[in-house]
């Protein structure tokens, strides 16, 4: 099924936009997770183990109110290979719960390399590389393919476009995954190369990347009228993000920002369009970290989750009327 | 010491540019690295540890003509965790050889994210979150610090520049550490964005990027006039290559893109320095996969290294002549 189906038919079932990003940063996690002390001899895996089992009481208290899980991979990737694993638990655990999880890796690279790193966070098959001839070949090449196949494969990754579409396209259309470029970041400074006008046009550089997207995503569109292909626009530049919905209108958004970046409700809805679908919203710290002013985990994830739920839902009726 | 000293001293002591890029793809690794049949109760580790020792012969072999081996982290990940511990390794036996480790992760996120994948690849402190009040305090973030330090660290990462100065700036000047940051790409569609021309200058967006790294460099000067600010910039556009050279004259270059991807000497030489610094070289395929066309992987890819050491030494010296 077309990745925009799969998330805007969850976006409807369960009346949500909400995207919950796992950032799990073990000074804002109740210590009570982690052994007190932590052991010398393995301080990682132990760190790890409770980064595990902080995102399952968050995945659990919000698996009926987000869509999706948004993993981030630096916040795993600091703890080394064992941070890695209990990345892959994370997303493991995101899709017992029946919910979508985007990997945010931002992974780039060229045709070859991108290929690796999209057999690695989405699955499908590599292509075998050039000059490739073991003699006993079929056997260990598909032992290889076998071995990459076996940690947890995310529905959907963000991508940075600096490399042009030869270093996208090897992420997009594999399978029923979706992919989500950045197109305007929401960091203060994202205008520096993504706003520079181009030529004499006063298209910017954030518009190019989001011609060529639409362009891929209008090639495979969905039964909702959107393609594979996403694009990430900030809630922080409500008035860019207004742009490029119209710029792009069969490409999926992934709107970062919100809440404790800054991005209110009513921004966030300018990206949405008149069906109050084509997008979903990321919060993280609002919601993961929310137990920090009253209550447990559980109960303080899935009360800003809904809270957030419905000040979305609510700013795209008030922007539709 | 600044990066930069640390790396153009060890170009003068072998007099060599030569770096090494660790791509282990199993499929092109002699089949006797790995266990036969590959055990499929664990086959990640298996291959992870094949890759390992594949990777030990290969750095044994060039420790004294190569000034720097570049494991890319797509080739690691695709095996997940396993994967990613093979890469700690590669990294430890890189600095226990001697060599400057590049880790080529092309990595990129906002500020405080980015903070956590410096710390993940290059060590440093990260600074503590906001909000950080967990009673017990400094006991605890100190060792969540160490947990995070435990990795073998590299000496440089790749840097994506998309999200602007504010997702560079946190990977730049850590002790003495280094960055390569994107400007202009080897591959065949490179151009589509960073060979945009920005406003009416003739400037591209690689232009833009290249400034803002000159100047970073500019303000940390070392012993041989280069900063620890670096860029990537392909050898398969030459002329390029050589603008780029002119307009940051303070920036260590990384080249890809000679041998297997079409790159000659003489096109890498335009990116070294009348003094023949400035730059070093990597090739991949060429060097760990020399054994195809005969000899132990040990003797052939010290032959190809040697190989590419003298033939980029002399174009070198022809230009300057």
């Amino acid at each position: 099924m077309n990745f925009s189906d799969r998330l805007f038919n969850a976006c409807r079932a369960k009346e949500s936009a909400v995207v919950v990003g796992i950032d799990p940063d073990p000074l804002l996690i109740p210590r009570p997770y982690f052994p007190d002390p932590i052991p010398e001899s393995n301080r990682r895996e132990a760190i790890a183990k409770g980064i595990v089992a902080f995102a399952e009481d968050v995945i659990d208290a919000v698996r009926e109110i987000a869509v999706a899980i948004k993993p981030q991979l630096a916040h795993f990737e600091r703890f080394g290979a064992p941070g890695l694993a209990a990345f892959e638990r994370v997303v493991a655990l995101g899709r017992e719960a029946g919910l979508i999880v985007i990997a945010d890796g931002k992974r780039n690279d060229i045709g070859s390399t991108a290929e690796m790193y999209a057999s690695a966070y989405l699955g499908g098959r590599a292509k075998a590389p050039e000059g490739h001839d073991q003699g006993d070949g079929d056997a260990w090449a598909s032992a290889v393919a076998s071995a990459e196949r076996e940690g947890p494969k995310a529905d959907a990754l963000t991508v940075n476009p600096y490399l042009g579409w030869d270093g996208i396209e090897p992420f997009a259309f594999r399978g029923d995954s979706g992919i989500f470029v950045l197109v305007k970041t929401s960091n203060p400074s994202s205008g520096e190369l993504q706003g520079l006008s181009v030529g004499e046009s006063g298209r910017t550089v954030a518009d190019v990347v989001a011609a060529s997207i639409e362009k891929a995503s209008y090639s495979r569109l969905g039964s909702f009228g959107y393609g594979p292909v996403g694009a990430v626009v900030g809630a922080t530049y409500p008035a860019e993000l207004e742009r490029l919905r119209a710029s792009m209108p069969h490409v999926p958004f992934l709107i970062p920002g919100f809440g404790a970046q800054g991005g209110t409700a009513d921004d966030v809805a300018r990206g949405f369009d008149a069906a109050g679908l084509g997008a979903v919203v990321n919060a993280s710290r609002s919601i993961l970290y929310a137990y920090r002013t009253g209550g447990s985990v559980s109960a303080a994830s899935r009360k800003a989750a809904a809270r957030m739920r419905d000040a979305v839902n609510e700013a795209i009726a008030r922007r539709a009327h």
